[in-house]
């Protein structure tokens, strides 16, 4: 779809909102931000659900997931899963936020998924288990050679069970979400796409006519 | 070897002494043990650094770290671990307790491994991400269908990818630690020994020849 008319949307997660103002896209800690300093009418995502429940007040953020033909998916699946699904064919989509969300769809069809700690959720767990274990995940890792050190070692545990599942779909890998850029350096043939949720949610928006 | 003198082992890890007292073993917490109480000759590893600067001050209690031959391993790696590998001559050892700690042994040869957080770490790290993800894991899963619900998202994010990454090694699987009757699930084929960090150190007291 073209941007002809400005198009704002936003994807909040648990952390931030995601926004996108025709073209150009920033994000905002759900924390700080006040959702009622945005006026003009907006299409929103949200897993969030805080920030889900002030956003119902508001007329002009409207909630995508109306919109959405959930019979392939599950009634508890998060919504920004269902907008990056809807934007693909055929791939592996793997969302690397505070969650890594890994879903399947084939020719359109949403075959499932798993939920995997994000970067941050999972570098804060293997802290928490021993102050021997508090390192930051070395991403230039070998993954075909077993670790024989601490930092190695945490971080074949995070990344390489994950890189396995994925690579094992046989489908080409869309990376989205805070640290796609990071997975990246595993999974060096996937496509980084930081706006696939959005396109997404502008595939729904085109399919129900609202603009 | 035979327990033809009563022998004391202690396995200290994160939250528990795990003892072994002449073929019977108990655990004590490690918020609220007082190691001082046993008097007798007691081999011990400990991966719990607060813990060890407690058992260096008592006569009594014997590091077992100093009578291994550590150079096929590395520096940092838990003595827990490395006792687990004494015990084996060919496996993969998943030690499910705090951590899942991963290692590959072959014709007694020690070949690196990973680590990964345990199911109480991993359940809370999904509970910390969103509340939506507050679930127990189900380990009944069946891991060859893609989730679609919310509950086998989570237990198949968890226990999937660790599970393809064990079985790729094509070794016969022991497992061991507090978690290792729920892995059996998963890990149908393993074989579990809750007693094999303790086997391992039995091998390293008798090669050592201190009783």
């Amino acid at each position: 779809m073209e941007d002809t008319v400005k198009l704002l949307l936003c994807d909040v997660g648990n952390s931030s909102y995601h926004i996108y103002d025709a073209g150009d896209t920033y994000k905002k800690s759900v924390t700080s931000f006040n959702p009622a300093t945005i006026t003009e009418k907006i299409y929103y995502s949200s897993v969030n659900q805080k920030v889900s429940k002030m956003l119902e007040k508001l007329d002009n953020w409207i909630d995508i997931a109306a919109y959405v033909d959930k019979t392939q998916y599950y009634e508890s699946m998060g919504i920004d899963r269902i907008c990056a699904v809807q934007a693909l064919k055929s791939a592996v989509v793997v969302d690397a936020g505070s969650a890594i969300t890994v879903d399947i769809v084939r020719e359109k069809q949403f075959e499932g998924g798993f939920i995997y700690p994000g970067v941050d959720a999972m570098q804060e767990t293997y802290k928490n288990i021993s102050p021997v274990l508090d390192y930051s995940f070395n991403f230039d890792l070998d993954l075909d050679i077993m670790p024989k050190n601490s930092q190695d070692a945490i971080s074949y545990g995070f990344l390489k069970p994950l890189y396995s599942e994925v690579v094992s779909q046989n489908l080409p890998i869309v990376l989205t979400g805070g640290n796609a850029i990071e997975l990246q350096k595993i999974f060096k043939n996937a496509i980084v796409n930081e706006n696939l949720i959005f396109d997404g949610m502008k595939k729904i928006i085109k399919k129900a006519q609202l603009c």
